[in-house]
């Protein structure tokens, strides 16, 4: 339980070793010391970090010990979805400074690749992602980023919102792409973390009101207080009928597909009104079904969405503006030194879970 | 004064005639019994107003006679900014039904030109629209208007703010003709009442937050209390700069100028962020002052606003919806018998007035 | 053969019928006398049909009796890919006179729909389309039609190359909605009809060079000699492989899939660029394949075809301009008296077949 | 005169310095003999210049020593329109071979800044552009360049036409701004060298014909034979009015300002088509007149060109293409020695003079 831990800085600050998370092979978390960071080259920046998210695909490394082709073939340190503060700033800095605090996007293209030219990083092949094999993870006291994609907390959101960017970015990305006019009305199907992020950027990101359906009750519980977002029980009407009935028979401008279920797409290919976009957000493990002619049709767009690129200061000022507050998605928040109980809470993937976090600092102090 | 003067209906309902509001000459505004239209034809419905806002046109027709080309040469009735309640629906008219509560998109373009077609039926110059030199409005107790230019009130939304939908609808089109992208900061040149619009829809439109300049603190105290919207006083500060200064040296992604002062043009084109946009909003009277080389070093977009198409929808949709409240923009409201007073204060220009609206029923009701 | 078979007025131009080509039932077409189409009225045009193209759809109907859910229950006349010469215009066309060589446009939707209003119009439900059940086509003497949907053909263009405007407009709208950016490479599955109207229309919609695989050689070798398009024999080399190893390994802007064959979207997914785009041009007959994983990770976009909407100038304008000759693409012309064995060749699908035509004036004149 | 003067290489390739063409200030240029440049660092080439193009900002920094706020305050080598042929490879470089013949990209920005990673790197503040002080050019033997702003040149286009990609990606970027959809009419303002690379990049990039107007029928004369421009002759008859009158009264889609002269904006913001954009192409010295309200009445929306982003390789692939020949462009190839004629020709500023060029190579061997 968080506070009942004595929470230590795990390691003197100034050692020549930190305490770290590390996956050590399929089904193994640890709790280590790893040699600490050196100082910051140009253009970087050190962070003591505060906060970190767990993932489903940290508990996917963890459970499963692969994501696809990418396969844990050696100890790796877990993590990406981080808060923290500036240690030490690199030759050449300037946006940052010692003390700031910050959130980090934990993937960096080579910047001067074609997609990164042509400001598409994010499909960069050579990108370097945070606990993705063979990159280390911030589950850690410290780590180096390049100060580009390293920025500054405003003093309004928390770390433990600040350790919610990542995923956060991961809907604004969807709703950037979805290309929303204001005023749009959007539908999400699933409503686990990545829909519920979904259906907040969309909400705040220009649409009137946001669909979100899912087949279990305590998942459409977590929004239930959110005002402009409206559950859907996919167990008892369909989505697509019920956004038709609210708009003349229109249908939602946008749907985006969050749930990553196969399934779902038997049926959502004439849920979006005409002239329409499905959003493909989730990651289904396996090809799914593509009704083209129900797509024709309406001549929709499909968008599909591949982490995010330029949204991280967009969804920082989004989540700091007036209309979303994203603390309540933190389910629960434990101390690093009951990291691998927070995994194990991770993969048991309990319905009315949203958010884990780590953090390595009290975790009463927030 | 509203709710001093005994409100009644102005004829009999079923009477040959009605009350109207009709701008007789420059100068000379009367409250005129006017034929009672007859019943809608195909496609039509037959409204009974309740309310209608004062435009700034309206004033410039009452003041000046003429608006640009448009010269006021024969009696017109006044109003384009309207909400009330469908009397009867025409032949074919399936998405209305007697008794709807309901506001009217003033602008009817010939459905089968070229600009119609293509879905920019609002630059087509076969428009006919209310209020509108040779075209009478809408300020008459009952009106004729084709159902696909009508929309259901949400019982969510008085018909003080139905006919505050009109002016938002403005600020909507801007908003999208923006394309923000969710998260942007935006910035918007005058706080009046399209200032306004414009401000609430870009924020409620995918904005993270807005900034509003004006030289007038007295305009600026109108925005004091709504999240999200920055008021920067113009006499003390640049808007540009103080953006700059708060984005990290970046700037907003869109610059929206709802002032309609040429003078704004003198120093707005540094103003928004590289790659960004100017929203031409306002209408100046004169052409204004285009500084090329300061746009291309930052390979500006403009875009250019007139009137609105195909957002009367989303914008009640946006006003239905959890961060818009439109109610407190209304100022005052005048019964009809009081409309040539309504008229004179609107000509008194107080910058302390947001929008006046006249009402046919009840000012207390609401 | 054309030219054997003596042309004549089917009918006298004043008289109360004119021969059309009517589908009975599946599997029978014949030649009959109908009924002349009365004067036009407000807002159209009668029209003396010259030259009628064979669609697809056309001989599925007569093969089939059927697509999907348009079912032929009565007799109808055929046709949809129409030029011709106008007769007579109606009350306040203005844009037409008699004696145009004109094209028409075959679908006309409620221009009071929401998708209308939207510039969206093919998508509206309530389009009345050519041969397409319950409607008839063009394939008759004359025909009455919108002069809003009716087109000047420029002289440089023949009524063959007329009648391949629709076909073309088929591929302006996938080469329209792709978004092509000058000098974008693209490719096209399929060397059919379709498959070379839109890479014409790719390649002078702005790409620098059109890649087109098929799996058969015949079809390639129709477009052997215009510049611009390369053939790629799919049997041989991958079309995907092939245009990543001329682009240095980045591949293809857009990818048109035009084929229509379901077992071309298991291969498809890594064929476009990172953040290019596949347009579903061809209409499967049964769902397909989505690898969403393969598309996320190069965060596709994917457009959907349904007809056209606002092209059909537009695609006059590209055929008559310096980089499109149409005329090569009609196989064989036939005289009205053959239209049944024009049909019957048009089921045989012979692989070297592009486009078959049947003309009311002699085929020879061209 | 070209083929007169032996050409011979200035000085040994392997010595330590090499021959240079240096603006040693305002009206003052020689050849000189500078340090030679070293090995390529990681991701750069050496590059054996071929052929240099004479921009107008060359012979502006020439006649005056300054453009707006780039002074010339210490000698500077000229050029950044440069073909040649890669002579070594750097460090990583993997997408160039020594011999290879290439163009190169001349402004180069901080791939690492926001504007780069938002893949608009042309309005990053950091970029270093060739002759624009304090940074030298390409007018010499050798030069550096990073391997991911060179590109390798097709064997079917010259060195000649390869130094003509620089001004063409110009064009380029115009075109790809203008956002132009297959078969629209586009029209150019000014047929000096930016304005025919303009009406190129949008005939080959989409549109179905340019018109292109001028004040000197010596200039239209350079067009006459290339099909698919329509030169307007403005002393006779009015650009917009032209267009109007071919296209039944609706207008270019797309309008591109390429004269750079201010008195152009008092009469063009009722050229483009309703919907229609504007693209700011040329670059007045002064700012100009912007007429709101014509623009507003039809929606304009309005883009503005500083250099380019993105488009060099898609020149590339269409200068190779089918539609487009830049060759005809060069109106007089200089040899090195020459270089001075050279300039002083181009400071003459004939109205028949395109593009003048200077080569390292005999002129005769092109």
């Amino acid at each position: 339980m968080p506070g009942t831990t004595p929470t230590r800085p795990a390691t003197a600050p100034g050692s020549a070793t930190m305490r770290a998370v590390v996956l050590q092979e399929k089904g193994r978390i640890t709790l280590e010391d790893v040699p600490r960071p050196g100082d910051p080259g140009p253009g970087e920046v050190r962070i003591a970090m505060h906060t970190v998210g767990i993932c489903g695909s940290d508990v996917h490394y963890y459970t499963h010990g692969a994501i696809g082709g990418f396969v844990v073939t050696a100890p790796m340190i877990l993590g990406h979805e981080g808060s923290g503060t500036v240690l030490a700033i690199g030759e050449g800095v300037e946006n940052l400074a010692v003390g700031d605090r910050v959130v980090m996007e934990p993937g960096v293209p080579d910047p001067r690749s074609r997609a990164a030219r042509e400001g598409i990083y994010n499909v960069d092949p050579a990108v370097r992602f945070w606990a993705t094999p063979p990159y280390d993870g911030c589950l850690a006291e410290e780590v180096l980023h390049p100060a580009e994609y390293t920025f500054r907390l405003p003093d309004s959101l928390s770390f433990a919102e600040g350790a919610l960017i990542e995923p956060f970015a991961v809907g604004m990305q969807a709703a950037t792409k979805a290309r929303l006019r204001p005023g749009d009305i959007a539908a999400v199907v699933g409503c686990g973390t990545i829909g519920i992020m979904t259906a907040i950027a969309a909400l705040n990101g220009g649409a009137a009101r946001v669909y979100v359906s899912d087949l279990a009750p305590e998942k459409l519980a977590l929004i239930e207080g959110i005002p402009g977002l409206v559950p859907v029980d996919a167990t008892k009407e369909s989505l697509a009928e019920r956004v038709r009935r609210d708009t003349g028979g229109w249908g939602p401008q946008a749907v985006f597909e969050a749930s990553g279920a196969a399934p779902s797409y038997e049926s959502i290919w004439d849920a979006p009104a005409p002239g329409g976009v499905l959003v493909v957000v989730g990651m289904p493990t396996r090809p799914v079904t593509f009704d083209t002619t129900k797509a024709q049709v309406r001549e929709l767009r499909i968008e599909t969405v591949f982490r995010y690129a330029n949204v991280h200061q967009k969804a920082i000022d989004l989540a700091a503006g007036p209309g979303v507050d994203l603390a309540p998605l933190v389910t629960k928040t434990f101390p690093v030194a009951d990291a691998v109980a927070a995994f194990d809470r991770g993969a048991e993937g309990r319905p009315t879970d949203t958010k884990l976090q780590i953090t390595f600092a009290d975790p009463e102090e927030g």
